[in-house]
């Protein structure tokens, strides 16, 4: 990735030029204030690339929108995603998903715009193994096509969000041979969350012009460094989808090959990506700290990202956070049975926040620190663990959240 | 394994021919009224085998028993162990877990017992990273020598008691040859406790004759689908441990093949360490339900064991039962991410209790079922969720607990 300036913007998955976008309520989510369903729609065709849960069991729209992707060659123009039911182990889900296709490709041919239901990424998310009711989409179809924006991207981020407390966007507009090119998404998710391809529902749209294989071999390892190293309860969602759609109307000279406008665009794609992880943790159900973990001196990169997920991962480590107890045991340990090959005993932990910065262990023995300043440093809402394994120079982040009574409570009756 | 009638008995540790116990508070626990030092002792030389943590850091006391028993040749005599401190991530451990051997060794031969330092298992639990103070052990030895008796296992269950709410002791008797053997033990657990290997603090003792390595393959093979199959909270400690002592004293043919003796044997040692196991889970932390999830019709053993553990292991599963929440779609999910083979949509999926049993999912989809009873169900306090694969014969257990607010506030706040 490439160091170039990168400014941000207002403007979630409108951010880009030629993206309009829309969410209602339709009665999925008896709440009337609270949309359920959302459309996205570019006004040309984009090189589209995708990352899927890595879940057996399959929400039936991840089934179709593979087989829409397949069919159209990676293009795509459209994208209806519902809350409130995945559609998933559903014995008429993949019929379902097609008609969330069909009835969006068909209104908003009605209105002009020219849409082939191939072209069209459907997503769903809520409850598993409840059929979905397909009326109220049906019925809403016309109002949600006719109330398309170039700024609706608040309408649709709202719809995708289930038990998320805070709206999920961000966008990032850099410079490219010239031309001011912008890459923006939303994202929706609070629990089932867990490292493992895309996690969450995410939609990602930019006007930069890429080829598709492109597109996905910078998404691909993007997501590796971000929102597969995300995790907020070790669930791996049926749902998991990330989305990018890049329409070229920036009209930079389309990247067809890992030139130097390759770099900057992965660097765009990675800040986004990263914040809308850091979103997502934060947001964690329940959740009170945003916690990231950083593991340095890492003989390499998977290395460092397992022990830096293994700590993130630790439910124990996640009780002592929440207690803003410095319990730094838990995190040796989290990072002993972490799935990798290093030498445990030269490896130095730290605690710091923006009250400052503790060391309490030093080549894996513990080193005596001010329980007081420990709870100044444990205090804030953003707690950032700071492992060194010093022993190579390759380093990767983490994120999590705490585990709090109202994750449990949540959790204990998420259905009713 | 042999079906053979298998008697349950009182007695712990000191259930079998020969083996003498006892337990005090040396001052390391501020309450006076809980043990945290304990001693069991063999008339005899002991064969022995033991299974230890994976975890990457290992506390000083795995260290020196390793050591220890190498040195013996598979030979041990005594246990010292003692709670509230692990002397873990410590630059003395290893000093002072050696010390805390010739300690106990020193006390047993002056009192005339033949024991030498390396015939010593000595183990540690509680807190990671502060330093053993060594004086209260050793001002204490002569007192807990002194008050060894062949009924003392519960003075002993006490001192390894954590955030444990219960004693854990399990014991049978049974025929080989014409003689009666016992095999019986004592577990301390409560969290940080995830399948690999041994998990918490777990001593064996049989007055059965039996070489050597066949008691460390029979363990071994008994730990995969019984301790292994346990998962509290996901973190694996540092300082996991299980030891069996056999003393020969019962006087059967010493087993020294895999005959029928041994198949029998392994049949009581399942019996012991299944029983442990389940108290283990229903006594982990905050819990209020024990769940046992059994996985049938699977392909082979690791595919029946790692399904089953998925669904032990979800947060959102053990959250949904602290509920009574019948949200059998996080089963499927669970079941869906679990690392193995299999086909997805030939799953059945049923919870049951005392109370009853409702199917809720067939061919890997979902089937009507009443909310009402299904709550009636999962009133109870022991939930079994049954889960067949249907495409092959072989099938295995996994025991957890449900996910609660107690968890949070134990963990909260642990040290203090």
């Amino acid at each position: 990735m490439l160091e170039r300036t990168m400014v941000k913007i207002e403007g979630g998955v409108c951010a880009a030029k030629g993206f309009q976008a829309n969410g209602l309520n339709c009665g999925l989510n008896p709440d009337k204030n609270k949309n359920d369903l959302g459309l996205v729609l570019s006004d040309v065709l984009c090189d589209t690339a995708a990352v899927y849960t890595s879940n057996k069991v399959k929400g039936a729209p991840i089934t179709v929108t593979k087989a829409n992707l397949e069919k159209s060659g990676k293009k795509s123009k459209a994208v209806i995603v519902n809350s409130k039911n995945a559609n998933t182990c559903n014995a008429d889900g993949v019929e379902k998903a097609q008609k969330m296709c069909q009835l969006t490709a068909s209104e908003l041919n009605a209105k002009g715009y020219e849409v082939k239901a191939e072209e069209v990424i459907v997503a769903s998310t809520g409850v598993i193994g409840q059929i979905l009711p397909i009326e109220p989409i049906a019925d809403s179809m016309q109002a949600l096509v006719a109330g398309l924006s170039y700024d609706g991207n608040q309408r649709a981020a709202n719809a995708i969000m289930t038990t998320d407390t805070v709206m999920k966007e961000y966008a990032v507009s850099f410079e490219l041979d010239g031309k001011t090119c912008v890459v923006g998404g939303m994202a929706k998710g609070s629990g089932m969350i867990h490292p493992n391809m895309a996690t969450t529902l995410n939609f990602v749209t930019t006007d930069l012009a890429i080829d598709a294989e492109l597109l996905q071999k910078a998404l691909s390892e993007i997501v590796k460094v971000t929102y597969n190293c995300l995790s907020v309860d070790g669930d791996t969602s049926t749902n998991d989808m990330l989305t990018v759609m890049a329409n070229g109307l920036a009209g930079n000279p389309k990247i067809d090959s890992e030139n130097e406008d390759y770099e900057v665009f992965k660097t765009a794609l990675y800040e986004v990506l990263m914040n809308l992880t850091k979103m997502l943790a934060k947001d964690g159900e329940g959740a009170t700290k945003l916690l990231e973990c950083s593991c340095a001196g890492a003989p390499d990169l998977d290395t460092a990202i397992t022990v830096a997920k293994s700590v993130i991962c630790s439910p124990l480590f996640k009780c002592a956070m929440f207690g803003e107890d410095a319990n730094w045991g838990r995190i040796l340990c989290a990072i002993g049975y972490a799935d990798a090959e290093f030498d445990i005993d030269k490896v130095d932990v730290a605690l710091a926040s923006a009250n400052g910065t503790i060391e309490v262990c030093v080549d894996g023995a513990g080193v005596a620190f001010s329980e007081e300043e420990a709870k100044v440093v444990l205090g804030a809402d953003e707690i950032y663990i700071l492992v060194n394994l010093k022993q190579g120079d390759v380093s990767a982040k983490a994120w999590g959240c705490d585990l709090t009574y109202d994750y449990v409570k949540i959790n204990g009756d998420y259905r009713s």
